[in-house]
């Protein structure tokens, strides 16, 4: 039997048999909303439609402790609001000769790159996953940097404007996640349109969720207002990769992510050259796009039995 | 005969025998101007005129390829336009029986806290050398981490005003460093002073370099400048170092450095306090002033070989 990777998010719950990197079966379902018991079940249902599994690897969103498969606190996932002992409970459902890992979403999806992916060939990597939020993930030294607590490459906390910073949706300000969060560009373009502002934003989305698609389409028309947004959004992300690379001196930053994916290369070349132009003369710090796309949960997941 | 620890500065060298962590015996001279030689002729002098030395680890400013033990770039050191062997012409000018290690000065620094100082409790530490200009230095799982190129730890290049922030020495903007590296700090207080502002440190500096100690004094006076200055280092310290705990996820922030020596626990509080209330609510990171001061480079040269 193969090993198996679950990409836990908010929205579903995406598994498949993974061999050498590539995805060989998968399957999915919209993330059950009846608490951690429901999601178990669910994971556990998906794991037997791809044939079983001899190992289980997990991207969850939020923070996890991996060396026990405890997810710490997760506020994407609906009745979570504890710790959940996640890794055990589905060895459990799986019969118990399992060997189930469970590290953090964009932990995993990181590795993917970096095992299967965009960054194979580099020891020091930073992942960069733009999508509603702005997660990260570190690769120091060719593995995992999960630091003191397991929150190492929190990216989107990261503050960029010290004072007077655009809100961020944890309630601090001047946050990256504040600029290039998908959820903060919606935010602010329905605040931009409400006073008055002129946008394809609304227009495309409707009252529906501004999907990261509407961001693209919008950028492609040539609408004004996203060329400001995805502006504001490429300085912000310079900025703050470009103190990540001062920081900790990686040579490789793999964009990922919803928004990151839509937005494509032609985006993830601006970022390039933000961060450069801030990083010292001769510095061959490259910026790409994720290889995996949609794929890095799994895959990475199924990497934590690499 | 003892591990000898060697603080190579732009100003002066110093050297130390070192036994577990203390210092026995010490020497130092200005840093001579004429170029490498007569550096390592100076060092090798020193080493001996402290009892000779079987071991001797080095801190020097600039970026150090620590495995082969060569100065890749010294920008403080005159004449050192090149890259320089240091450790194997030590080694050479020694008589070739001594083992020679080189790291980064505030690298070393940060390993001596860690080893011997305020940090020996802990095993994710940054190391905030808050001087002429800003360094840094990590310890990631208890090992220094020195990323890619042997630069890891540039926190005073770390950007926290993405637009119009203060001109760096780097020549770039909204650096840490703009904010709180005591050369910036004179200069914007000079640039101040000569629009008009009154303030005590140009009476307390007069036509001389504006030290760490000019800053502490003028402090304690309630010098109006001087305060508004410090304040806002503090918010610049406050968001890059919040930034570094969202990124690599360390549980101690070490404070050292001349300037940060010299204004000594307030302004480490104050910091800590800027930190914190950029962090997630129950954040247990702490600040905590350098334990070792001036001996922190020549115990850290030595901890090399611990």
């Amino acid at each position: 039997m193969a090993t198996v990777g679950v990409d836990l998010g908010g929205t579903k719950i995406l598994v498949a048999s993974v061999h050498h990197g590539k995805v060989e079966d998968s399957a999915k379902v919209p993330t059950p909303t009846g608490g951690p018991e429901s999601v178990v079940e669910a994971i556990a249902e998906l794991v037997e439609k791809v044939g079983g599994a001899k190992e289980v690897g997990i991207g969850a969103p939020g923070q996890v402790h991996h060396k026990t498969g405890v997810v710490v606190a997760a506020p994407n996932l609906v009745g979570w609001g504890r710790e959940v002992p996640l890794g055990p409970l589905v060895a459990e459902a799986l019969g118990g000769s399992v060997e189930v890992r469970v590290d953090n979403d964009v932990n995993v999806a990181v590795l993917g790159e970096h095992h299967h992916g965009a960054a194979k060939e580099a020891d020091d990597v930073l992942g960069a996953w733009v999508g509603t939020g702005v997660g990260g993930g570190l690769i120091l030294g060719g593995k995992l940097g999960r630091g003191r607590t397991g929150m190492a490459g929190e990216l989107g906390h990261m503050t960029v404007v010290a004072a007077g910073g655009r809100r961020c949706g944890c309630g601090q300000f001047g946050h990256i996640e504040a600029y290039a969060g998908r959820g903060s560009l919606e935010a602010e373009a329905r605040r931009r349109a409400e006073e008055g502002a002129q946008t394809a934003l609304v227009e495309l989305a409707g009252d529906e969720r501004m999907k990261s698609s509407v961001f693209a389409k919008a950028l492609d028309r040539g609408d004004q207002l996203t060329g400001e947004l995805i502006d504001d959004a490429v300085v912000a992300l310079g900025a703050g990769l470009a103190s990540a690379v001062n920081l900790v001196d990686v040579g490789l930053i793999v964009i990922g992510g919803g928004l990151g994916d839509k937005l494509g290369p032609a985006f993830v070349g601006r970022v390039e050259e933000a961060v450069r132009s801030r990083l010292w003369a001769g510095s061959t710090v490259r910026v790409v796009p994720s290889e995996l796309g949609d794929d890095a949960g799994v895959v990475g997941a199924a990497a934590l039995f690499d």
